[in-house]
């Protein structure tokens, strides 16, 4: 993917990274996200129980000062995760010198980790790369791009995502990126996103949009079904667009959430398409479940099944194996009413195999995006996820990563 | 493994197998168990909404003719699942030929069917060998283990357990055999079961000791987390070890069930060591939960997770993983009161590292059989599961089962 392009960036944000020791040099290792002025803030963070230390900290600074955030500092390698007392004295250091280099208080600053889970974090390194890191925000040109860089884990490729839209006559621009390719799962995996605009918009309308546009993309993707203990996905407003600021859900709201979700959609699926080992995009369609939470429980349980997720490694269209993932799923339907259809072509119709051609379905199945539509005939409730499939280099990957 | 004793059979069945034309000749495909004379059948069945033609005919049989089966027969390839009315009369038609050969009647007759989902059963090829099923019935010798081997689908051996108990003053036999590699999970996934023995028991409480033993045994399993839609476990008894029947939970019942326990628990974990692509087998030993239920939560998310899986195939002591996949169980506990052992090494205390020699763990993990045990210092709860590795065998085996 190409970078961002320079006029892509909102205005009111600089972005910088470095290395500063936790991967080998040259590679950057930490990413800062630098406000001019005080910035309106949402969050979303994992629901898993065990909780790193940078996202019990987030939420408490977003308690504190979300209507006037000015950074947020992110480091890879390190989750910063079951440490303890120590890693949540760390963040705290962490935060408290970004405060001091900017001149603010240490609440108006959020820290992110992702990597290993329960390691002590060499927070020595970071807090002596907080100047370089901030000599860094100076320069013009690629820093966006840096940034992308310096929050990966075993992610290939950066991924950032823009967007604009028409706000009271002026032009506002999105800006995001996300980490993430492995420990993907509702509630947004180990998944680390932060959009940036310039739109001029209310604290608490910034928090709704980010909810509401987060359950049919972040949550709606699964590599493998274990939710991280860091995920985080954080939306800054600066409202140096001008203008006044959004204060109800008008047109100009939706015109924003549009264009939001149109960002964590496609961040959301660079994530899937980058899933560890991927080597296709699988879009999970159902329909006619007796509700909407119904269908996201079967679109799920289809998503999650090894045995799916490799016959799609290995193109197959062997459709038994989602009909019966369907049938674990905990919702009632009639198999007997149930059709599936494989990138556009039927194979099951009314739970028994529809005669088609296994050489053009495996052909079809061999793309990089493939589509998988169940209607269960049993109402009107539907739901679309998004996973990948599941190959011997996830293995490879998952076996080592540690020792 | 070697074939079964002769001594080790109970007195009142044979069985025999044969190549019908399902599989390559020679291989076996079709297998019979044939009672002397009428015997009390117990029967546990898959919970996935999808259930396939056979499944739906066992219970309708044991409904019918419990205190008095004669037979089953069992075929390998094709599941016979989804296949519509023209399956369910495939079934029909294999116990009315069974029964013919008898001279009884079809109800008395169970039949099992295992493989892919959705394709037509080839019924007329089982038809026709019914004969010579039967003619195998009568030569002495090794007819346990061929159908042992005429169950088998992805499994790499067959597998089978034996037991003996002493109920008033007689000597009885079990004698079970089991078949299952992949879609493996609770509740008992593809997984074929048939025990027999020769004690005196009635038919409710036969019942009773199967689905006592189960929740320990079959259910306490996991290799993909993929319920099957034809799990069965058949358990005969033809009283022909001679005495009273047992009438009531006393104390030759507890015997019974405690070597019905023994037969069951062996066959389980035959069934995750010979998981697909499995290089070990990983016991999972989750303690001080809120209750049981909620240790068996735990338990089995842990043992579902695709990080913690692959991470054994890699011998790799990365305790943070399984930490996350139990703060995703959606069960409440305190992780900073959470204790994780790996094969006896204490990894992990009241949520942070513990300092653990990573050279010995990686060690000890690289053994055949391996440990988890996580205190989760939140009650008295307490369970115990069994899974496998993950590896690259595994995504082999499943990419291209059917094309």
């Amino acid at each position: 993917m190409k970078p961002a392009p320079t006029n892509a960036l909102p205005l009111g944000f600089s972005f910088a990274a470095v290395n500063c020791g936790l991967r080998k040099p040259p590679n950057l290792d930490l990413g800062l996200i630098l406000a001019d002025e005080p910035a309106m803030t949402a969050g979303m963070f994992t629901r898993n129980l065990v909780q790193a230390a940078p996202v019990v900290l987030c939420r408490e600074h977003l308690r504190q000062a979300a209507t006037r955030m000015r950074a947020v500092i992110v480091n890879t390698r390190n989750a910063n995760c079951a440490t303890g007392p120590a890693g949540m004295a760390a963040s705290v250091a962490t935060a408290q010198d970004v405060a001091k280099s900017i001149g603010c208080e240490a609440e108006q600053v959020l820290v992110c980790s992702t990597g290993v889970i329960g390691m002590p974090l060499p927070v020595e390194r970071i807090r002596k790369a907080v100047p370089a890191l901030f000599k860094a925000t100076a320069r013009k040109g690629a820093s966006f791009d840096g940034f992308t860089r310096a929050i990966m884990t075993t992610d290939t490729r950066p991924k950032w995502a823009a967007a604009r839209c028409r706000l009271g006559g002026r032009t506002v621009r999105l800006l995001g990126c996300a980490k993430g390719a492995g420990m993907i799962h509702p509630n947004m995996a180990t998944m680390l996103s932060f959009i940036v605009t310039d739109a001029a918009i209310r604290q608490p309308l910034l928090q709704r949009a980010l909810a509401s546009v987060v359950p049919t993309t972040f949550n709606a993707i699964t590599v493998d079904g274990d939710t991280s203990t860091n995920d985080t996905v954080l939306l800054l407003a600066s409202g140096k667009a001008g203008g006044r600021a959004i204060a109800r859900a008008d047109a100009d709201y939706q015109r924003f959430v549009k264009a939001l979700e149109h960002v964590c959609h496609s961040l959301a699926l660079q994530i899937v398409a980058d899933g560890e080992g991927a080597s296709r995009v699988i879009e999970i369609d159902v329909r006619g479940a007796p509700s909407d939470a119904d269908a996201v429980q079967v679109a799920r349980t289809i998503a999650q099944s090894p045995l799916v997720k490799t016959m799609f490694a290995g193109a197959d269209p062997n459709w038994g194996r989602i009909l019966a993932a369907a049938g674990r799923a905990g919702v009632k339907f009639d198999p007997s009413r149930t059709d599936i259809w494989l990138s556009g072509i039927l194979t099951c119709r009314h739970g028994v195999e529809h005669p088609f051609s296994e050489r053009d379905a495996h052909r079809r199945l061999l793309r990089d995006s493939v589509s998988v539509v169940v209607n269960l005939g049993a109402g009107r409730g539907k739901a679309r996820v998004w996973t990948c499939d599941f190959t011997t280099d996830y293995v490879h990957i998952n076996t080592s990563y540690r020792t």
